[in-house]
Formats: structure tokens, sequence, C-alpha cells
């Protein structure tokens, strides 16, 4: 593990900041020219890339200066790590370009932050054995808890990247197709069971053709998201058979905005648990391939305090990203450059660290109390999701910044 | 139904060819410049519609030089209607244009075809009685025969738009995790029960935001192709449960090069066949959205005769392409210019209109010949696809051309 690296930005060396210099993740924010700038987070400060290769201090051909970061991550791995050692020097502490760079920190606080990238497409998978379990038992009973491939596939199914949205974007509940148990026809309607669900995303940022094998597809990933692939419980329902979700997980999926490379994030790889099965050799992991990443959810009611009502851990997962991706190639499925790939829901094994409410309140019948001492089942209005996380070592921390997003009333916007 | 429309171009005159006056489909061509050029087939030639715009002849704001046909796509309906209209005019026997556009016409059987626009994201539907029913009763027995929400719901999937592929590709028997009934363990090998699909594609060619009727729907589809969704049966029935279908239809997807303009469909227009139960207002169609258009498939064995072994009609299925690109956006889902729609399997009634291989041989156990003797249950390497179709008047055809991939061995390529 190693030490903090201290930076000219002092807001950059505290314990409790998400952006030490050890970090140093990707973002777009509004630019005072009105449009979007790559950047990078620093403290309580960003640092405005686009600017700065503008200015010719940098030179990555412009692709700095495109509006997000896929031009740049397409340059490949060595330009990845070209511009985080460019980073990592010329923000420390004694670093003679303090002068050239000071006049390029906007503030972190005033950002209003974009779409980091583009999202080629959107993968959701179901890597939490927890999660797999508890929905088993929720929606199928107790018997049929594990699906009979799940132990050896990493399970995964198509979403929609138009729905992709960055954190701060309002999202409407739904209407959608329901039918209850005891009702004999479907009608149209406002969801009543609307969901988040704890995830992270994995961006990838290398092109492939054909299969790739579990060490290459480590290698692609540019880095990591937090993720809330929100699910309208009661379209789920009655809609996923047997093609899979549809319409309950296209209303929006939220993202932060800033993605934490992989790179950042070495120092925190761990193994994923021991396998009950052996799995094939394609999936075969050759080292640690998962992190160690603190992870929570809250939730705060329109004008109450918010509530931590999940703390959980990245490292509980069955299957790493580079697995997923790499099973995700296997019948030879192109990847582009932008693709991104839900986790799936990140729920540990004890009962305060389930990612989803339909776990928490175990399909509605257990309601959680809020700090405000209002009850949940599942989402009300203006309800507001914050997730939160980040690797932490002995005197810093690697995080991801805040994930939001607000329900707001179907029918609105 | 209207009369045959005369061109000067002889060729675009006869009952035999798809592509008369009243037709008029569009595609993307590789052009001496060694880049793709947009073009619209007439009879046995290809106008070079590039070149026109380049030589200033029409003016779409150069849209029809930016080498597919996603940019005029977006500039939307009226502008769909005018550029229809001016070559209806111009390549009208007698047009004083002639002269003019004689040079830009290319021959058709010389060209190379490439992909007519950019596809954003693919949806893939299950939205024929027949073929559901069939392959519920091969998969789940005759009781499970139609899922509980199939007479209420256009049931979808996303599929993954980077594996689709313009016809003329070849495509490669992919390798998956398989599993059959009788073995304890999955193993990862090449798939043995590798299929085609019949489909017909729709081309989104508006976007919208939140939900949108039918009738909004059939305004925003630009135009339909002849679609193959390659699937491996084998990974499929290993894979699918609980989350749909993933890498067992990832490996390629195969698209007529022409898409054919909902215009040029329009004097074809029919009705979907009678609702057992009611649909929701939100899927009622106001007047009929689905197309009589005649279609086909043949198998061609490396060194043999094509056999055709199936013969079917778009107008047999229970959903149009309205009422599914209308359930898609219930939820408020997002949708781009360049999404793409299948049908799902098109398969009626008879023995003889079925749509995919799993039917036609009834899951394998009733092999097919071809005319050459040999005997198929599931494509062979070798093998060569072919769809064609088209709709019938009286001494015209709106035809799509073929759509074909050829089965190259897995592991090559």
């Amino acid at each position: 593990m190693t030490d903090l690296l201290i930076s000219w930005i002092d807001s950059a060396n505290s314990d409790a900041t998400d952006f030490p210099l050890n970090n140093l993740p990707y973002g777009v924010f509004l630019a005072e020219d009105g449009s979007g700038h790559c950047g990078v987070a620093i403290g309580a400060h960003i640092l405005d890339l686009h600017a700065v290769e503008a200015a010719g201090q940098i030179d990555f051909s412009g692709t700095l200066c495109q509006g997000d970061w896929s031009p740049f991550m397409a340059r490949g791995t060595s330009e990845w790590a070209r511009l985080r050692s460019w980073l990592q020097s010329t923000l420390a502490k004694g670093a003679s370009e303090q002068p050239l760079l000071e006049p390029h920190l906007v503030s972190l606080g005033q950002a209003q932050m974009l779409m980091p990238f583009r999202v080629s497409e959107y993968t959701d998978f179901y890597a939490s054995r927890h999660h797999a379990t508890n929905v088993g038992m929720i929606l199928r009973g107790a018997d049929g808890s594990l699906p009979a491939n799940w132990l050896h596939i990493p399970i995964g199914y198509n979403g929609r990247a138009s729905s992709v949205v960055v954190s701060g974007t309002d999202v409407r509940r739904p209407s959608g197709q329901l039918k209850a148990m005891d009702e004999t026809a479907p009608r149209l309607g406002a969801s009543q069971r609307f969901d988040f669900e704890l995830e992270l995303g994995a961006v990838v940022g290398q092109a492939s053709q054909g299969p790739i094998n579990v060490g290459q597809a480590f290698e692609n990933i540019f880095g990591y998201v937090l993720l809330n692939d929100w699910s309208a419980r009661d379209i789920q329902a009655w809609e996923y058979l047997p093609l899979g979700p549809f319409q309950s997980k296209a209303t929006a999926t939220t993202i932060s905005p800033w993605i934490v490379t992989t790179a950042a994030l070495e120092p925190f790889r761990t193994n994923t648990p021991e396998r009950d099965v052996p799995l094939l050799d394609y999936l075969t992991e050759l080292g640690p391939m998962l992190f160690d990443i603190d992870l929570n959810v809250a939730i705060k009611p329109e004008n109450g305090p918010e509530t931590t009502i999940s703390r959980t851990n990245y490292a509980s997962m069955y299957y790493s990203a580079a697995q997923q991706l790499a099973h995700h190639t296997s019948s030879g499925c192109p990847m582009r450059v932008g693709d991104l790939l839900g986790s799936g829901t990140i729920s540990g094994p004890e009962k305060t660290a389930r990612g989803c409410m339909l776990e928490i309140t175990w399909g509605g019948q257990q309601p959680v109390e809020l700090s405000s001492g209002a009850m949940r089942t599942f989402l009300e209005d203006g309800d507001t999701v914050i997730l939160r996380g980040g690797s932490v070592a002995k005197d810093y921390r690697v995080g991801f910044g805040a994930c939001v997003g607000k329900v707001v009333p179907n029918g609105t916007m």
C-alpha cells in the first residue's frame, strides 16, 4: 500500500478528500465558454485539462479538447499512463509547473458536471452472490435461490445506453405495464415499486474484436464509476419472462461524474471469493482483479435529512469486471471504447449490506425507517438517492465523489 | 394500389426488379474514392447521391455526403419526403434532369455495399405468435407454449449494436459455454446448434424523449431492412435464464444493404391480426401499421445449389414495429436516430413458413433435406443463408435485395 502523495494543492492532502494526488479521476464540467471541458479532480478543485492542452502545456493530439473522455481513451493504455504520470509529477508539492497550472484550476464545488464519456453500449451483470440469492428467495422462493448457471457464467444482459445520465439528473418515476398477482389483466400505470441498485460500472477504454482473455480484459478497462441502475420492480415482475428485463430498466441509469482509473485503484486489488465450483479456463483470473471499495447508499427525503441505509464492499462480488468483459467477448461480440459494464447490485452477506430496496425491505414486506421517522418500502417521489464509495488506505482515500439522483413524480418533466 | 412508375432507366421498369421507381431504397456503397457514398437503388443501378449533392444538383446541407444515412435521417420527415419526391420526379421517364444524373449512375452488380446507417442501439422483439408458440412447445413443452404476458406486451430485449453487420459479411461460428441436459458441468466449445432468424428490422429515424404513442412511433420509423439475427441455440439454452439471451445473440446480426422506406411500403399497409384479448390503449393502432411483405429463406451449402427452406409473410406478425417502438418508450426510454428494432423471427402458421432452423427441424429432431441431398438440422460451416423479400403489386414489386451471410468455421478469421 502506497502512502499519500503530497500536492501543492492543500485540499488534496487530507485523508477526508475523495481526490488526493493518488486518485486523479477524470470528468467533464461545464466551462465558462458553455462547452464541456475534460478535467481531473484534485482536492477541492478541478484542473481544466482542455485549457491545459489548448495552452500547449501537454499534447494528446487535442483529445482533451473534444468534450468528453472517449477520444482520449481510444488512444490506448500507454497514453493513459503518460497523462497520469505527468499529472502526478506536475501536481506534486514543489513542482515547477505550479504557476502555469494554477490559472487552470476551477472550484469543484461550483462546477456543473456533465457525462464523462460517450456510452457506446451498456451491459448490466448480476455478479453478487448475496444479491442473486436474496432475489431468488424473494421472487422464486427458497428452493430456486441461485440459477443453475450462476456459478459458471457471469450472467449479464444488455441494457440501454441512451438512458445513462450523469449524477444530478432528476429521474422521472416511470409508467409501464403492471399486473399484480391477484389481478386478471395488466394496466398502464406509474410504478409503485421504484427502486435503486447500488453498482459499480466498468468503463471499457479499448476496443476488441473476437474473444479476449481475462488478463486482456483487465487491461482494457479504463476505470470505474459509481452506478445506480434504477429499476421498476412491478414492471420487471410482469415483463421479464422469458427474455429478461426491458422497460423496467430503461428509464435511467445514473453514473458518478468521475471515472476513477484502474491505475488509481491498483493498491486496492483483491481476489474474488473462493469458488464453489471451478470456473472454465477462459474465466480464470491470474491475479487479484477485484477491488476493496467501501460503498454506501443514503436516502434523503424531500425537506428531510439523509439516512444511510446500506454499507457494503465491492470485494464481496463473485465475478470481477475483467471476468465479465472476457465472458462478454466469448461469442466474438465486438467491444468498443465507451462500453459500460454494470457490476450488478452489490450486496454483502449482512442484512445491512444489501444494495437495493427489494432486498432491504424483503420485497416490500419489511419497511425501513429513515432518521426523520418516515418509513420506506420502495422509493417515494422527492427522495434523493446518494451513492458514495472509496478505497481507504492508511492516510488517504481514493473516492468516487457522490452519485446522486432525485425521483420526481410521474407525469412531470 | 398504385401502378408501376416508369423511369428513364429501363431496368427499373420490369416486374422482376426489386428496385422500380416506386421503391427507391437507400444504401451506402464503396465509391472509387475509397469512401462510403450514400446512394439509391434504381433498377440495375445505384444513383450516387453523394456525387449528386456534391455537384450541387440537390441540397440537403451536405448530409448525403457524410458516408451513411444517419445524418440525413436526423433532418426529419419533411426532408425524407422532399428527397423521395425529387427522386421520383427526376428519375421519371422524360425528366429533363436525365443528362445531369446519368453520369452519377453506377452498376449495382459491381458495387460493394457498406452499412447503410450507424446503428445506435439494437433491440430484438418476439412478435410472431407462431414462432413464440413453436419455441414454447420445443423448449418448454406443450403446456407453457405462450408466456403469460405475450398477448399484452410486445416482448423485447436489448441486443448488441456492435455486432450488426451488412449483408455479405462472413459470420464466424461462435464459441461459448455449452451444457447439454445430460452433462453435469458446462464446457467452452464451438456452437453445434448455430441458427439463423428471419426478421425484418425497423430503422428509427427520429429521436424521442419520453413515451410516444403508436401513431408517432409509426411516423418516426424511416424504413425497414431484412435482418438475420444469428443465434447459437446451445449457448442460448444454457445462459438465458433468468435474464435473457446474451452471448448466444452477440456474434452477428446481418442486415440487408438497402433500407426500404416506410413511404415505399405505404401501398402495402395491412392490419395486424385480430386480438385474442384487447390491448391497452397505448398499444392500440389507429390504422393498418403492418405490411404485406413476402419473405423467404434459402440455404446454399459450399459448392452446392441453394434451396429455399421457408416462405412466409410479415403480415402474420401479432405486433407491428410501431407498437414495438411505442412500447419501447413506455418507461421514458430515450430513442435515438439509428436505433434498430428487430421484429422477432417471422413464422407463419404453416410448417413451410417457419423462420428459423430451431422450428423447421423442431429442435433438431426433424432434419430438412437440401436440393443437393444433404441433410441439415442446424447450420454447417460453409452454408450461406440468404434472406429475400418484397411487397408485390400488380405490375411491380418493392424488394429489399438479398441479405446474405456465410458461416465460416470457428477459429478462423
